[in-house]
């Protein structure tokens, strides 16, 4: 049996990122950019005035306040027509393009509208309490120039990159897909939520946990319903899943005489990794690659069917693979806790124990929940994250620090 | 003006949680539960066995290995027919119901196939090291019983309880719904992303990155488009944002002559609460309230037009909103973090400064950028955290711990 650690590596080592696509931008959110992207325009186009004021010259106002002609109005959007002299100034927008000839621009908070001569807007007297050449303007193509990288490949869209592709006019970008996981439960004692379990029957519970665990992590799922113990449902529901990168099948992988999966997987030219890891719960995690033409290639895992485990083997195997292949790097997000209390631990497997953490004044504690076994999903409902515990028979005492990987 | 603190204290004072409605479950992740949902069925629904193996009364093991009948084979979804009596036992998969009689279950790992006599399906040597009565079964209802409340009014629905509801038939919840906020950018020097901007116009890159911001906040996004300063325009998408719970105007709020956004939004019955915030970027952010018949609201935030103060404004004011419209307790992502080198702060606004936060083995440390001015949207590319300021001239060393705010 292999640790959690080289079984991962084989994991991650399978996942290579999809092939880049080309994406409008509105739909890009969360992806991974796959090219570099030059601007095409000067931000700011032109200087221009980041404040409501008056364009002047500074030199108008080193003895102190004076009065000036307004020339004319300029808005963000418009063009300027007038230059600006000793004694004149432009009314000036936030955003807009500073006039010819001016150097400066005073706030309009520090401003008083005189009556005007019929010739011009009027005149103004300016008293800032002092003027700096050059104040309350944004140079011409400071913040970037055309033909400037803005982002690179490898670089994550969010929202304020979303606004950076519009402003240098890329309605769409080559990034890595979402990863597409495909979710199959298998299992006779199995029925749909929306039924009645009879005496020995279930409702899978599994699918719609996977489902939004794989959308949780970015991925698009597809829901390919329950499989019977019987081959060629197998087989048929198998290849469809296959058309996926990811294939996330639940139950059907310990050693039981109608687990069939194995079989049927490997006659469907899908070539076994692994099976069973040294872990509690998740040890009887099946993984797999499908090697298709063209160097595509399809993950698949075979999740225990007991939502537990289901839902650790997700977490430690599945949602790093969906992360690289996405084009990510993947950190689980690790830290450290302090127990609340004593903590007895009994095994040969490290043991994911589903936990509650706090955070307070830069202090955390983690208090692990109890558990009634696997297939108690009540339990992990209250759970912010998973308690690491390494394999032996031994107590921790309260203050003790241990490794958990918070819950999204 | 006022600070930061009182104006959220005011924006969180008129965002009330939605109304809830029914959801399919499988719509309804991230979503806030507005009832308490009980279990319909026994977890598990009968005494069951958590491995492959054998059902067995233990006394029969009691002086070590021994032979057994094998009477029947149960699978998960299975019904058993046979009793388990002295001598004999039930072939059982995981998952499968406990045959009568049966108190212990032998791992198939400790087992030995014999030949059969024709009437069983054969004989079986079992061998473990030691059997405790109870062993490998898993109690019926012990991890939830019918009637048992699983889940409770106010709990996000994560992947977990998407199965939990699955579990106990829930295809439907009650739940708040996802706040609605409609984009509007205003603005005569505005052109799509997609025009090629004429000398004076800019690309409206606002609308996009506030619509992305707007779905990382869990909201659904409405893009209004671009609305003239020119009163009948903004009038008409004015009035069709405010079918949302949440309208963001962007631009149109500052002191500028053509700033008709807040004598338009009064025409319109939306009652002004505040503008201009003691902060940097964003101070001139306006929020009213539309008190619309039955008691609908809608909250109004007019955000300056520039890029940076733009996302400020969403990260400070409109993100808590969203949250608590979702029915969400709105808590930033906030930590504390050691610059990397000095700082020097000017100005008597507290100051939003995009930053890069490291942790590396539990010690966090912040990188302030050099930002050209707010609307320099690249450096805020490769920002991950806010840093945040205190209002005041003041210089601080490398290693003084300064607030900082995870950005998403």
């Amino acid at each position: 049996m292999q640790s959690v650690e080289e079984a991962l590596e084989q994991v991650l080592k399978a996942a290579q990122s999809r092939s880049p696509v080309k994406v409008p931008s509105r739909d890009a959110l969360g992806l991974v950019l796959a090219e570099d992207v030059a601007s095409d325009v000067d931000s700011p186009p032109h200087d221009k005035s980041i404040v409501d004021g008056y364009a002047i010259l500074a030199a108008d106002l080193a003895d102190g306040p004076a009065e000036f002609d307004v020339l004319e109005e300029v808005t963000a959007g418009d063009v300027p027509h007038e230059r600006v002299v000793s004694g004149a100034a432009v009314r000036i927008m936030t955003g807009a393009p500073l006039p010819e000839g001016a150097d400066s621009v005073v706030m309009v908070e520090q401003s008083e509208l005189r009556a005007g001569n019929g010739s011009t807007l009027g005149r103004v007297l300016l008293n800032p309490s002092q003027v700096t050449r050059g104040q309350n303007i944004m140079r011409r193509a400071v913040a970037m120039a055309r033909g400037d990288r803005v982002l690179s490949t490898g670089h994550v869209l969010r929202a304020i990159e979303l606004g950076l592709l519009a402003e240098v006019g890329r309605t769409e970008v080559l990034a890595i897909p979402r990863p597409r996981l495909a979710v199959l439960a298998t299992g006779n004692e199995l029925v749909r939520p929306s039924e009645k379990p009879a005496p020995g029957e279930i409702r899978n519970s599994n699918s719609p946990m996977l489902i939004a665990a794989a959308q949780t992590a970015g991925a698009e799922a597809i829901d390919l319903g329950i499989a019977r113990d019987e081959q060629r449902d197998l087989e048929q529901r198998i290849a469809q899943g296959l058309a996926a990168d990811v294939l996330v099948l639940s139950g059907g992988v310990s050693a039981g005489v109608l687990d069939l999966v194995p079989a049927v997987l490997s006659s469907l030219g899908v070539e076994p990794v692994f099976h069973k890891i040294r872990m509690k719960p998740g040890k009887p995690l099946w993984f797999g690659v499908k090697r298709h033409d063209a160097g595509r290639t399809t993950l698949v895992f075979g999740l225990p069917g007991n939502p537990a485990s289901s839902f650790v083997g997700f977490e430690v195997f599945v949602r790093p693979a969906i992360a690289k292949l996405a084009g990510r790097s993947f950190s689980p997000s690790e830290t450290h806790a302090q127990l609340t209390g004593e903590f007895t631990h009994r095994g040969d497997r490290p043991t994911y124990h589903p936990s509650v953490l706090a955070e307070q004044g830069g202090e955390r504690s983690v208090r692990p929940l109890r558990s009634q076994g696997s297939g108690d999903l009540r339990v992990w409902a209250e759970a912010n994250c998973l308690a690491c515990f390494p394999a032996g028979d031994y107590s921790l005492a309260a203050g003790e620090e241990v490794s958990v990987r918070k819950l999204s």
